[in-house]
């Protein structure tokens, strides 16, 4: 990147009347140097079969150009034309549901060649046809890919082949995954059900493993189609999103971000989260770790909202507040999905940056200081190097393990990620994302592992010896419960991690009137309420830090912490409420010895840092209230970079309602 | 109509034993003095594909003729027997959850032509076996006919090619309905996909539209069919429901009233309600003012409740309270569904005037005497016309397009329109209900809008010119939003009318803690809370009658109301409380010059007025209360009818608990 | 049975290793002394079609026998194999939500001729290979059986088939299932459709009696082919089970119990019921009164938790108590599903006796306790005999009825019949369940009859001819309703039964803010409230026990009690709170003379009692509660069996929270 981008996606197509260049008047005014086009119209692009007009996308690029604005052009695969869907019925993916429906978007089985011919012509012609058009940075593949459930029988003949080349035999086949239970066994390939309806957790995992290998493997082919066409000064990105709860949440069930990733040249996500009074910043920085963590380095905020949905419209402040908590954790882009709202169908009240009127609005208002501000402090704020001492471990097998054994109450894998996540984040313990897979583990300090539920002996082992080293673990309860295939280990339990947790314990219960108490935690108190699962854990060496207060499971343990080797490993039983977590965290952090100034400040007020191009350390402080805060700067002398003052150390400062300030030290 | 009716549906084909002389026995005690027969029974009518039986038909008009009971005779198509399923199973309406299967009524595709086949003969069969029977007032095509979501490939292909007479070009109907959102582009009619599964709301309103057009087709294809045979002195009605929600509730979604009603001689509704605790009357009111507004003058309650559900069971007084009701708001016929609950299949627990044991009980006697009552002041109240100066404008395109972009909370059209029907009846203000086609505005002095959210620039302009002529309109939040097609218009909302209301707005919110502020509002209290839906208003000359209490939005205006021309615009910009919304709506009839002596009193002391045929003023005082309640009559000397008792002006008139007085002038 | 049975479910087929010895070795120090095996693992004993493999059955059951645990073997046909479903789809059941999928356990048409011919094959192999096996004391049909819902066109054809059968002509069906309304008629044979998608309750409740039939069909045909094989010595069972809410609930809807039970030698069943703070006893005395009234003796308890799901891990002393409870109902066997939890697919969380890791733990410890006591005290608890003087009448018929006819809220029959059965518990006022067909009441001196819906005009006779000669009937509201068509009774009701209840009513109501008053029920009492379901009953000759309080419907009775002839028949025309159904029920119990020393002790002091072999009553005291009891034993001196203490009459015995004591007199 030369500077941070702030954009917008913008779709020429949709427009009710010629507004190209009144719009990208009012994208200068507002500081906006970057466009994304062309990822959702494949029916302008190829209005019938082999017939292909790019006028749309000629006459953008070149407005574009002319302005000054830059573009990224995705390939327009992820919605198909009505001509494909007539001409092949085919290409729909047959889901779990049954067969599909013409209508949405992301309705196609990706892994149908009639589709894949067709995607490879357009994209290309697409790119042929723009390839060497300087308004172009970069190119997205397709867009907020998954693999729609695809499981038609043509995917189960291609999972049967892969079950075959991963594990050989039947034999092993039959063992690993259990399929004596209820007469599953099979004993002829050709007898191999579709799993559609399996029971068999182990099983129905390991297919939804193979269903993100399949988005791993066309996200690959795509970006290696682009390759070919692509500059070397052009990137080529994708736009990832999350687990989707009205909002962003947490892991995607339905990709493998960090494989998916690899073959991009930077990451591209896109972060959707609650506003007005429910803004709190924290999928913000939760996506923005992710993103960060997929490639170790900066990465792209392809879609954020601009006003979005009714419930969402933010009060004045918060777009502002919002931009800069993204460069805050690493973004190089930010971008408003989308320019304009949209006046029909289904995204009709997913509001842009303009309204439906197409005029200036408090939200385009505020977004015209922000771009004023990127540009001005672009060469201070971008490329911000964030090099931190905790990683979260996550795991998409342990994510799809718990859907099929969620914990009561219906609570996943997901909430307990962010049980965990949003009380680092609050104490302004700044961490990357790691996969179960990650072998350089003594690159972090401490570590923190939620419901790492089905996981290999090798991962856990390495923990072990990762705490033995000096590390700094911290597990929630159901770590190491079950192996890769989703079985339950037949040692006791935590399965190979209690050797560094000096704990063990065979049974478990759902809490019902259950608190934890201990020299930190007090019973009487509302937040030392234990509520989904809880383990009924005996120590061997762990010290203990809370026990269970019940009548009959007072004897059992349920959060402890033991030394091992030169490291600490700390098991938290049970879920918690958010603040006992924290003082559990605390703990550790003080342990790990990461407990410096910016971590005595806590939410609301939440600091973010990182080391500029210049080297120089730029610190973010970012008030998620409405009221007011101040706080006293404790760092070396630096300039506030955002009102242009000196900030003397020792100095105190204030933050007005959701307000930012920046200093450079 | 040469008398009042009180009647019930009859069905001696479902009769556990022979009960005709004994039924119109009971029925000839209890003032009964019309029957509606055969609408449900085609497999009785016609065993077999072809045998015709009307027996039954024949002995229940004989016997009635010669108590001296009057017939409507139903066509029988709206259940169709088993031979025709089996032999024809296409003839089941396909629909979006897939197949029909038999079983219940109203599951055939309407437009199928082998159903239509069947349908024609039996009526031509039917009607020409009995139209000289003297019994017969008039006839009943159907019953609650709707099109059952019939979306077939057949009605798919019906659909394309009304797309096309309807908008000629793809390019028309490619921009009209903004397809070149997400792909949906067509380019070619043969590739005119299934909208079943469409995402565009636009195109699913038009297709709802489409199907509301083919129940006004097809019952207009049944009133010719018995236009044939009826004789002139005989009557074709159509019994149409209402949108249900446990009981009748709201605007019907699937027909649009209006123009199914044309072919009718008259209108027939069938009107089921809350009752015990629950009554109030409001949806006697509403179908009845709806039903009344059909064609424009009196109506026939074709079907209502007597027993029905045991939540339902009436109180003493109440099956009174209701039948003078019915009256009061215009009806000429007041019946029962149905005589005599039914012994098993579905409705056994939807009780009629006698229980299943065929013996008079407390709900028959009180029938005994609202049959006397309807019998000795027939002529009093019979041909009740109501005169009213206030209109409520309903749109079924609105109702279809608020499907589609439901308002949170999962709040519909139907919600907004009783929200505002609801405070208008509390207020006595008497209403009719006019179509958004309605030409002549100016009958009336005052038009309450709720929700027109998909109409026309046209509609829009005539309301804005009615204004200006001296009209009073009260518009609801999301009036003019958006235009036919469900396209959000591109100017500033609300739409055109904003000429009118003199304000403007860009951007909407969910309200979470937010009130109403201003003269008449006080934010402390409870009544001034804001749910559901929040417009930030600006005014540009209208007067603010209330701002919102709320730390960030409290520059907009919630409330408003214009002087334009010779008249007033009111604006509620969002969802208040029903007591926040007669405040505003109480401005307006004063201003408009509508708060009479009638309209000091308010619910649940319900007035209702209209001239007989002697041109008398005839007054219904309805007390929907189980306490006593008294009143000042302030009009002129008259009698009460039901006790036939003199009444002066000035005079303290007391009603029982769910009591009724009638005082003709 | 020769010893008291303290049994596990085992798989040798899912060991994640060979376990076989040191298991063997675990249940020994527990006191297992029977397992069962081989019900659910088809496809390990006929790997391929055809080819068959009892390797794990052989070494099982010599292991076993050389241990000394005896073993009862299941036919394994409730989980059909993979190369069957891929082989022959169509052994599938088709079900109202279309074709089947494999993967579960009981998703196969037990009407489908190649199942049965595998079935039969398998079985043939199965038992003729085991059958001599010294350690086999007795067989398992099937596992759990139901119907599945079995109702594609196949199982369509044979109903048709049946009805004629049965009603011999499509008159009599029209007739008796009133097919005339909504058309339903059927005129010809060939016409008649698919029941799946049917509204007629008549014909819906008689597809579910004839598909209970199936059930019946199925286990008599398998139960005849084991007993082809079987020694003398060796029985045959079937693990019935009961409605499923979560645990064990109440009647059985998909099979009649009473008359698939016919076949077998002994009754098997499974109890599941909540555990910690919700361990009541009271689904084990329900399951158990229904398993010992399917044959008048003694039954096996075949399936029970160990630990189970989390919120159902026992707490200390708990596994004792549960253990006990079901000798005191007259099981002869406890055994638990199953020795092991099991390492994956869909009951991973279902945990046995041992955790996932084998390992002794609480439970475990506690089961051993049990075996002992089982061991030392097996001649003085097998065999108990009870002879109750209290029946509960229940219906399957009834059940089907009111899912048709649901009460308000959802409600359904079982929470009727719990509703009554559980006062009678806490009373301890021990009975019997009887079928409505039951021919000898006089064998009991009270019947409590719940909701008994859809019933002949005989039972009801009966009913009322057991009051006359002197027996004590308790009615709930609902009864006699509807004949064994479901067609509601065309007299007043309640149907035939008025004439012993001294009452009648043709009215009822949903209660809203309804009390009960009278003599007994103080209506400002919380617990005097109505709820659900009200009837407005007029008494003939029926003494008022209860009005209702409420302002309009006070002049009705809710409950009333009829001295008829030499009996009374209590009615209770409403669902109330347990404690005023407990009033109504003690003045009966007390009237009937059936209120002894331990019925003055009430919940959660629970007292069960019989006769051993020796001829001695033995008594077990229950404490239900997690505090200590104390009570005065009233009973001839005799001999506390588990502390192996004297006990004299009048002494004071305390039991410890959740404990037991069992005097033998």
């Amino acid at each position: 990147m030369e500077k941070l981008l702030y954009g917008v996606a913008y779709y020429d197509e949709y427009m009710p009347y010629d507004r190209l260049r009144e719009d990208i008047r009012m994208m200068k005014e507002a500081g906006i140097n970057v466009v994304r086009i062309a990822e959702s119209t494949w029916s302008t692009h190829e209005p019938q079969n082999g017939v292909f007009d790019f006028s749309h996308v000629d006459r953008v690029l070149d407005a574009m150009h002319e302005a000054g604005i830059q573009v990224i052009v995705g390939t327009p695969t992820y919605a198909i034309p009505t001509w494909m869907a007539k001409e092949h019925p085919d290409v729909l993916a047959v889901t779990a549901k049954g067969p599909g429906q013409y209508g949405a978007r992301q309705i196609m089985d990706i892994t149908n060649k009639t589709y894949l011919f067709y995607a490879e012509r357009i994209i290309r012609k697409l790119i042929g046809h723009v390839k060497d058009h300087p308004a172009i940075i970069g190119y997205q593949t397709d867009n907020e890919t998954k693999h729609y459930d695809t499981s038609g029988p043509n995917v189960q003949l291609q999972f049967v082949k892969y079950m075959r080349e991963t594990y050989g035999t039947l034999d092993e086949v039959n063992r690993k995954f259990g399929l004596d239970y209820w007469s599953n066994r099979i004993n002829s390939w050709e007898d191999f059900p579709s799993v559609v309806g399996t029971i068999n957790g182990s099983l129905g995992a390991e297919f939804a493993k193979f269903q993100r290998k399949l988005v791993t493997e066309f996200l690959a082919w795509q970006a290696d189609l682009v390759r070919e066409y692509k500059h070397p000064h052009q990137f080529v990105t994708q736009n990832f999103d999350f687990e989707w709860r009205g909002h962003s949440y947490g892991v995607q069930p339905a990709v493998d971000h960090f494989q998916a990733a690899e073959t991009f040249d930077i990451a591209g996500v896109d972060i959707y989260h609650p506003s007005q009074d429910n803004l709190t910043g924290a999928e913000i920085s939760f996506c923005g770790d992710m993103a960060r963590s997929l490639k170790g380095t900066n990465y792209l905020v392809i879609e954020t909202q601009a006003q979005a949905f009714p419930q969402w419209t933010p009060y004045p402040g918060q777009l502002r507040l919002q931009a800069f908590s993204h460069l805050a954790s690493g973004a190089n882009m930010v971008a408003y999905w989308h320019w304009h709202s949209i006046h029909n169908s289904i995204e009709t009240y997913w509001k842009g940056l303009l309204s439906h009127d197409f005029l200036p609005n408090p939200v385009y208002d505020e977004a015209k200081t922000i771009g004023q501000d990127f540009e001005r402090l672009s060469e201070h704020l971008i490329d911000l190097r964030k090099r931190n001492d905790i990683a979260v471990m996550v795991s998409n097998e342990s994510l799809t393990a718990l859907e099929w054994f969620k914990l009561p109450g219906g609570k996943t894998y997901n909430d307990v990620v962010r049980w965990m996540y949003d009380e680092l984040y609050k104490l302004n313990a700044s961490c990357d994302f790691i996969p179960a897979a990650y072998e350089n583990l003594h690159n972090y300090r401490m570590i923190v592992v939620p419901a790492l539920y089905a996981v290999s002996d090798e991962t856990l082992k390495k923990l072990n010896e990762y705490v033995r080293r000096g590390g700094h673990v911290v597990y929630s309860f159901k770590c190491g419960f079950a192996n890769e295939q989703v079985q339950v280990r037949v040692s006791q339990q935590p399965g190979i991690i209690q050797e560094a947790c000096g704990i063990s314990y065979s049974m478990f219960a759902e809490p019902s009137n259950v608190r934890l108490s201990g020299d930190s935690f007090d019973p009487t108190e509302e937040s030392s309420g234990v509520h989904t699962w809880m383990e009924l854990i005996t120590p061997t060496t762990a010290k203990v830090l809370a026990y269970y207060d019940h009548p009959y499971w007072s004897r059992y343990a349920a959060v402890t912490c033991n030394r091992y080797g030169e490291g600490t490993a700390t098991y938290i039983g049970c879920m918690t409420s958010g603040s006992a977590l924290s003082k559990v965290l605390k703990q550790v952090l003080k342990e790990a010895g990461l407990r410096g100034a910016d971590q005595e400040l806590e939410f609301p007020l939440i600091v973010k840092s990182g080391i500029n191009r210049q080297g120089r350390i730029v610190r973010y402080y970012l008030n998620y209230s409405n009221k007011p805060v101040d706080f006293v700067y404790k760092h070396g002398a630096g300039q506030e970079l955002l009102h242009d003052v000196p900030v003397a150390a020792g100095q105190l400062l204030e933050l007005a309602p959701w307000g930012v300030k920046i200093v450079m030290e």
